[in-house]
């Protein structure tokens, strides 16, 4: 359903409409005010996913949600705060919640599909009781399991492959296998990051890959929070104790922690290397490394492989900041600020149209034509998708003046899909797909574009927990960590 | 899920929550402006459901949707009607439609149990589909029938009934049996008119005792339509054919119509007498008879039973006022009109506390002390529930001089629950259970109060087709046509 | 300017786009809750405006208020409530309030013409302090006044008339006049009933026509109410003591009350006697007398003057119902219901365009069929203005099988505009405008078609204080109380 | 009136209620979209205002408005644009636009104070005419020539000076003055940059001082625009051609650009230098200088008055950081981005209380503990006022591990209130007023804090037609360039 939109989405969903997606999760249990410290871990975490947000506590007994379409800001009231604080306190002084951030897409975009999504499972020995689960990545086989569970007399009501994990939870406790949520996951590929809230308790899981990062902190109350980033730990001021382990179960109840696997310790791994490159806060730790140290030193390694003559370096903001900082020290050429964002362009801007086009461009960033003009520049940017974007800025610095304009990339050039949680554009549309760098700058104008060496890219994020070997880069080499049937992958709604 | 108020309710609903309901369906194929005319067939049946309404359309191919909570002029806009009825003439002129008025309660008033509910179910030989629900009635096993389901493995979404009905025919469905939907049918006890809106068909149903009303008429064009009632047969111009058999299930799609039944045709009936009495329109025909007529019939037949020594008849509006016609006529007492409704009063009106609470009667009817002053008078209504509105307007008229008061009802004394959609208040607060009228005339301060026989009640409603036999009047007798689990039916949301 | 609606009006308004309107006002003095007795005022008097409501409250220093466009619940949530009496209870335990409701118009529906309208102005000795206003009425002469106070330098923030008024009493107020407001009340001409509240005290006017209704009250509490018609004292149980006189202005404060005049008291009336005929609530006593029973009169004189030869006598509600009673009642002709109104269908609506037109008037107004066919039917209404609704529901009779329509209005013809504050259609819209009865018969396709004669309408709203010379019928007549510089008139926007 | 909040401000405001404020003003005639270039310049502009927004259109003879609370995102629909652009082209190709941001302040936020303000004022040779005014300043007059307006029967309606202008220009018109715009301007003082709109041109004023920047550009196809800041004209591809002068009205229209002064071309200057250090966006060019370089320059200047032995230069973001560019570049320190702000915290954020307070500092600057821990620091911000947030800032980077921490702030210290615009806290909550910065850095437990002289800001900003006489740093010095009536000052609504 879509409430603000008169726009309907057909269910079900046309081929191909679905979009790959980033989310942010967050728990918190034995907080005497779980709903806030969800609301803040979910502020911190907004970066993740803008379309939607939600918040389930639970009071011991039965689970209370709130969740809609928009931002934390947008989403959650006083009231709504409040009154899930209260449910969350009902028969305890503390109590447990979970969040959700959803990533927008241009397809179906319902509410119906915000998260966390409750249900009614005959979970504990054969008695229904409400779960609310939360889950970031992308199920790469969702759609068989879906048509499995169909096919099997399983109704399904929303187009989120999140949905899929409930049923067979379902299905698995009413086989009364021995450990039904560890035999659910077994059955599930690709990445996911899920949080679990029953009346009693939290479960926690990562995916055999460890995909997506999920860490476990304390707060200075004792009580155990997790989150998809580290940033949202500081804002409840709590402590990263470590990261979930890829194939982990963890368990957070009044009883405390208890941890157990559903997959062999010994699983490779396939930590996703773009988390550093652009999806996560500069302000987390994510694999082990903190991020805007990571991408100052993409920045160094770039300015070894890629030196350029200049005058000056100049970072995309805020993207290329970090790797800008680097390049430029590196080199000892002055570093810039010279494309000033405007803070205020968000989704409900309106495009405007024909020959006031290029206005929304201008608006976005706007060059500042007395320093760049005359001048020799580099400008450091994290990534490039589809390059749109980035030629309307060529194009601007150009006639800002600019004498030479040198691109250089912090990470290689992006040619294949990911299947396991980010949109990138299809790989038509994706600039470096077939083309050299020198194509490349021939299209967008400039002197010479120049990419970081996968290698050095992966020496920055490495680690001796965390291997290269360990690192998923499949869409700078299109070799998938597991094999992809790509068309059910791309069939289902992943978060 | 609760987006405008903050008020969360709790998942699993807290035992007792729920309450009866009356629900409004219609539903047309074959209409070049399939949801504009369901948008105006549920205004018609308004009356019948307040809380939240919904369209979903067919394209042929896939299902769209729009539902909110909130009466049918808030929940569409023209845009909204303007995009359902685009989606539905996407691949033909001429597309499908269903719609629901649902019932407003206390309890778990929330989007999620907005209907049409749409899911995805392997029906057709094993290929998933989509289809929408809608639902008015009450299913009296729906309880035991969702353990029996959990306890197999199928998680629920929502508390509705309506979800119980959708897994059972996937399941049915699953076990490849002959007639799926027919066999989903047969497990079901208690009331229910039911639409399944699928790509290239409605299929209508009417629970085997005929419970609610459901009839089938043709619009000018020649396009089927079905609605709870035939007031939205009326604004669409369409003619009645006929009601729907209790048993039957009709299918409507671009072949005609097909019916088959499910239930054996001598199965006994339970027509709702209060359809007669309260819920339907008075521009109705419902089970045979207009309303507005047998409604005019209850007070002659009143004024034969209970005549009254009177100076003027007063109807209660807007619920009286055919009553009190047929009771002034049959006396040759003066019918006028004295109790003004203020129509601007609805859900949305701050009822002031302490000193100021008894405005709000005197808003919602006022008392002309012109009129009643001095006056021995009949009031006549068409029932009392609680009778505490009834006992604030007895003491207004009294304040504005009346000298003597008779009230006059047109219906027996209500002292039983009902467990098939309507939601009268706790047995206890029933105001006729374990009082006598002169016990009743004493507690609401008038000179007498007097019910309509259920003999003359059934009387005015009974034609060949529709005989004194084939009604339900358990809510007067506390005769169930059906055993009933009451626990069970308490705790079902019903529709 | 206008928030929900992206309809920009243009500034200046464009000529002829004014429409007459009526509006309804209130206020208290000395209660405990002036906020929330108001609000309960504004809902009796909803029926007068439904465009935009306002309530402004003083706490014996400033003012403070809250307006919006829509229906009084749409305009006021609790907390607004509570805001504005702990706003009106801040310096004592006892406060005072004034609203206002608009009527809706066609043209310049706007927020900044909701009232009370706030200004701040040197009144009191020179010192400025703050008075908001509320107006019914229409100031005929309110275009050339404020093109004077244009010349002398005043600018004007919004369209509405009342303006005007806010400004000359602070021109007044700064000559040092007598009685600023008594000066600036003589200036105008036509129809105003005014409310002005001021930290200290509440200001009431009537214009000496008596144009409009205006009543004075005493609330349980011994706090004086003053409304626009005593339905709203009813509602906050306050006690009717009698009407503010033409030319009067009534000061309401702590120290009670104080009655002068600003024009001679033997200043011809007139009182609108369309208020009997349509405007007024049937629940209220208006000019001295009781609407509900003055409307039932017009129906016993229409029998007397237009008898019918049939079978039934059938309002059309909600309008014609008193009236039809008392023909039904004066021929001994059975009075029936046939017309079923739904009460749901408001501005909200979205009327079907195309083959669906009819359905609207369908949807509001349903005729059973089951009564009407084969009948010669009486229908009566009180008054027909372009008779394009009336024309569809003959039609919708005919086809419903009537053999014989007569068609009784209880009103005479109306062939003229008003200037004093109704809208009524364009001149040339008028239906009984250059047409007899017998035209309109036609032109409606009915047997027959009677109105009520002046002379018949108006004994039956006269007494000792109000004869027959008292009444305004102008939209009858043409007789205008007052030349009327129609020009300015209808430029003026007015309430 | 309040729409969105129930807080009712009270009218009058009570004393000292009323904030400074600054507010960003755009105007362009003769575009065939004049509302969405209005649109794009007052995005640009949004740093500049937050509380409201506004556009108004001419056709050529009226003119039409949309305002409401709120950014310039949430206030504007693509249909209010749309209906606004069309209003604009009713009679001619292309028309004209003003538009208006208004800061936020915790006082008398109301919708009726939204700019551009409509008015009817008999301006043209005796013949009422609309006019609209966005206004950027600070009448320090304001309160004084309200009253004598007041006292000479001037009614008010909104408490906003911008009123005022209004009134004095209406009633100069009636005293049929030669100019009356320039009449009514050479009453003012104080600040102000004024747009007036008119059905058949713009004017546009600057305050004699020439406090607040307001620039003309010309856009691709030859329209004129006026912004407040050249940031707003490069979003419309217009070209910077000059600054209105101090004391110049500009007029607009089809016939081109005409110029008048209303003051001495010798009149002193007053160019406020807080544009330079915070209140301009660093991509403007205002009074002569782009401020990006000029906020570098300041950093330069500040290492070399106040160098510190440091590890790292750490930029707060945003707004010190082109000032931490140039001091990390002049010491050759290493420039380290090491406080990451959440870019999702606005006004709607819910600030939690109690043990949760910390969280939101945390959550809107993340400090990088791996970055700071063992460092000696330099933070670079470009001003304090109370220095509330910087104290948790520094307690958070102590708190990170920093070893030093010396604090430099790149203008001199706050320590007067500014009547021209800025809303400072309150002189007694300055941090710099009367505390030397030992004092300072021992209350903000850092090692050192250096302030940029006076002297060093004012060359930054300084060229041959801007010589540090022209510039007014009164915030700094407490020597105002004109007689300020405090009191007066204080209690009018500035913007």
């Amino acid at each position: 359903m879509n409430i603000a939109l008169p726009q309907l989405p057909p269910y079900p969903p046309r081929p191909g409409e679905h979009a790959r997606e980033k989310c942010g999760v967050f728990g918190v249990w034995g907080s005497p005010h779980p709903a806030t410290d969800t609301y803040l871990g979910l502020y911190a975490l907004q970066h993740r996913g803008q379309e939607s947000a939600g918040i389930a506590v639970s009071d011991g007994r039965s689970l209370a949600r709130h969740a809609d379409m928009g931002l934390v800001a947008n989403v959650f009231s006083r009231s709504h705060l409040d009154a899930l604080n209260r449910a969350a306190r009902e028969r305890s002084p503390i109590g447990g919640a979970i969040g959700h951030n959803r990533y927008s897409t241009t397809g179906r975009s319902a509410v119906d599909n915000a998260q966390p999504m409750i249900s009614q499972i005959a979970l504990d020995h054969g008695s229904p009781a409400p779960v609310a689960i939360a889950h970031n990545g992308n199920i790469t086989n969702a759609a068989r399991l879906r048509r499995e569970l169909e096919a099997r007399g399983h109704p399904f009501h929303t187009d989120s492959d999140t949905e899929v994990i409930l049923h067979l939870l379902a299905d698995a406790a009413a086989r009364s296998v021995d450990d039904p949520l560890a035999h659910a996951l077994e059955q599930l590929e690709g990445a996911f990051s899920l949080m679990l809230l029953h009346p009693d308790r939290i479960e926690i899981v990562r995916d055999p890959h460890g995909w997506r990062p999920l860490v476990l902190g304390t707060s200075p109350s004792g009580a155990p929070v997790v989150a998809s980033e580290s940033v949202a730990l500081d804002v409840v001021n709590a402590e990263l104790d470590r990261e979930i382990q890829p194939g982990e179960i963890l368990t957070i109840s009044d009883d405390g922690l208890a941890s157990r696997h559903f997959s062999d310790p010994g699983h490779p791994r396939a930590h996703c290397v773009f988390e550093h490159v652009y999806l996560a806060s500069p302000a987390s730790k994510v694999f082990g490394q903190t991020v805007i140290l990571s991408r100052q030193r993409t920045g160094t390694r770039l300015a070894q492989e890629a030196p350029a003559d200049a005058d000056l370096v100049v970072p995309m903001p805020d993207s290329g900041r970090s790797a800008a900082i680097g390049y430029a020290r590196a080199l000892g050429l002055p570093f810039q600020e010279a494309i000033i964002p405007n803070r205020y362009v968000g989704r409900s801007f309106i495009k405007p149209t024909g020959d006031q086009r290029d206005a929304a461009v201008r608006l976005k960033l706007n060059v500042v034509s007395e320093i760049v003009a005359g001048q020799r520049i580099v400008i450091v940017d994290d990534s490039i998708v589809r390059g749109t974007t980035t030629k309307a800025k060529m194009t601007q610095l150009r006639a800002a003046g600019a004498v030479e304009i040198h691109l250089r990339i912090a990470s290689p050039p992006i040619t294949n899909p990911c299947f396991f949680g980010i949109d990138f554009a299809s790989p038509e549309e994706l600039i470096a797909r077939d083309r050299s760098e020198e194509q490349i700058a021939k299209l967008l104008g400039v002197e010479s574009v120049r990419f970081l060496s996968l290698d050095g890219l992966v020496e920055t994020v490495t680690d001796q927990d965390h291997p290269a070997s360990s690192y998923c880069a499949a869409c700078f080499t299109g070799h998938y960590p597991i094999g992809v049937d790509t068309a059910s992958a791309r069939n289902a709604l992943a978060c």
